[in-house]
């Protein structure tokens, strides 16, 4: 895997609100912080989990450089940057490389759908010519399921090939093993990344370069685990043991909306209510649902 | 009709750009000024037809405040003001009501899909709350095919209750007839106003109050006229050969990807390959379909 640009343990990490639904900046980089402490490469702040899209510009750069200021190292750090609108793309990309963050991840331009590869590779070429910085890298962001906007193999070796130095991965949280697998083979070098955290340990094991998922907000220990010892045979059994944690943690946070559920999972790890809240269109867990999960929190290992 | 907040035929207009894709001001005013002339009762600038969600917030307020500098009366538009993160919806919202500009047309949140109706129903109330200002209409914005994020009949029913004298009418884009009688039928009063040309007789003979479309760009005479003589018997004849008109537009447009080509088309009405351009994702027309397009164009009515 070395010949990865990109590899590791990567957060999705959650963005707490306060009660009046502004970040939580404290607490955001609190967490940021523990989950580089528990394991984690980086932190993949304003993804999907982090609800990035409902956060505006300014919020967006304002918790970045929080989360710098907190002392995480510029290098640990790969914020979502890719917006429906390419010029505040080019704007939160370059944002993000005048505070020394080189990695972004990058969704495509979300709002229409079914647009062709062309105009795909249209939109991510004129980000890259608007941000035009050699330091760039971009890890695409394939999540067809809430973005609309699937990534084709075809169309990830177009971007390639145009731009070798700065497309360097994909994140892949459709959790199609076979995609997966497809893009290993037709890309060697090129850093894929599973979603999906049961997905860790087979993609490690068929070539891939680690993960961003959601869970790991309440178990990166386990998930650098299985990162750190998946070639190692004389580990098999903890680095299954770990998986299978994981896989326990993922599977108790789809018990409801996976969003606010991994939020309220993260608080009651950390014993902060807080961490419950939403912004609209994602809503809160209810209190029976808080106090059912809970339960069931309490019972895993 | 009479009862209706907000009712008449409104174009979606398309949003022309330069040669460096920048929006094309002038060309755009002008374009926003004939849609007038030829009988529109207002502009929809800034839709899904406009591209607005592929502009940034600094090029969405310059385009209205444009369209407001070369003439045109504040109750003569309607912007579109709604994105996917909740405090840029309301900045877009307070922007317009800053300049008299009380009617926007209003996407959900529409980054994560398969919300829950107590989802939508607290971001369009987080949305008015933040906003707090008497004089804004708002008319929601129904386009899932676009959107992904469908606006059920009973979630329209919440909000026009919770804000009578704001949630005034709907733009309803998925074409659905059924759909559109069915909002008609549950809240008397309630505009509905269809995206999909040839169902402007049919709706307004079903008790619509008007339509938001995008082949006003270029048949706006014979919408109007539609809509002006719709209850008038004697003009029975000329109403009905008005909107065959309009449908053979429509279904020229939709020769290749609709966009695009209602861009091309407005060229080829006023002289002017400029408008072929579109912004990233969207994708302008080869040559060669154009040429087709153009053949087709000339033996239009």
């Amino acid at each position: 895997m070395s010949n990865h640009k990109i590899t590791g343990v990567f957060s999705a990490a959650t963005t707490p609100l306060n009660a009046d639904g502004s970040p939580d900046v404290g607490l955001f980089t609190e967490h940021c912080k523990r989950l580089i402490e528990e394991g984690c490469h980086g932190v993949a702040l304003l993804g999907t989990t982090g609800e990035a899209n409902s956060f505006s510009m300014g919020e967006r750069r304002m918790l970045l450089e929080a989360a710098l200021k907190a002392g995480i190292s510029p290098d640990k750090l790969l914020p979502g940057t890719g917006v429906a609108a390419i010029p505040e793309t080019i704007e939160l990309t370059k944002h993000a490389l005048s505070l020394g963050v080189t990695k972004v991840v990058m969704l495509p331009p979300f709002y229409y759908k079914g647009v062709s590869d062309d105009g795909l590779f249209n939109a991510y070429s004129a980000i890259l010519e608007g941000v035009n910085d050699s330091r760039l890298q971009v890890i695409l962001y394939h999540i067809p399921q809430v973005s609309g906007i699937p990534l084709s193999v075809p169309l990830i070796g177009r971007l390639v090939e145009a731009f070798p130095d700065t497309i360097v991965g994909i994140k892949e949280s459709a959790g199609d093993f076979n995609n997966m697998q497809a893009i290993i083979a037709a890309y060697p070098g090129f850093s894929v990344l599973c979603g999906a955290d049961p997905l860790l340990l087979p993609l490690l094991k068929a070539g891939g370069a680690g993960c961003i998922t959601a869970t790991s907000n309440l178990v990166a220990d386990s998930l650098r685990t299985v990162y750190d010892h998946v070639h190692d045979e004389a580990q098999t059994a903890k680095v299954d043991a770990a998986q299978a944690r994981i896989n326990g943690y993922r599977t108790l946070s789809n018990s409801y909306v996976q969003i606010p559920t991994i939020k309220a999972m993260v608080g009651l790890k950390t014993g902060n209510a807080g961490w419950k809240r939403t912004r609209p269109p994602l809503v809160a867990l209810t209190d029976a649902e808080y106090a059912a999960l809970a339960e069931g929190y309490a019972q895993l290992p």
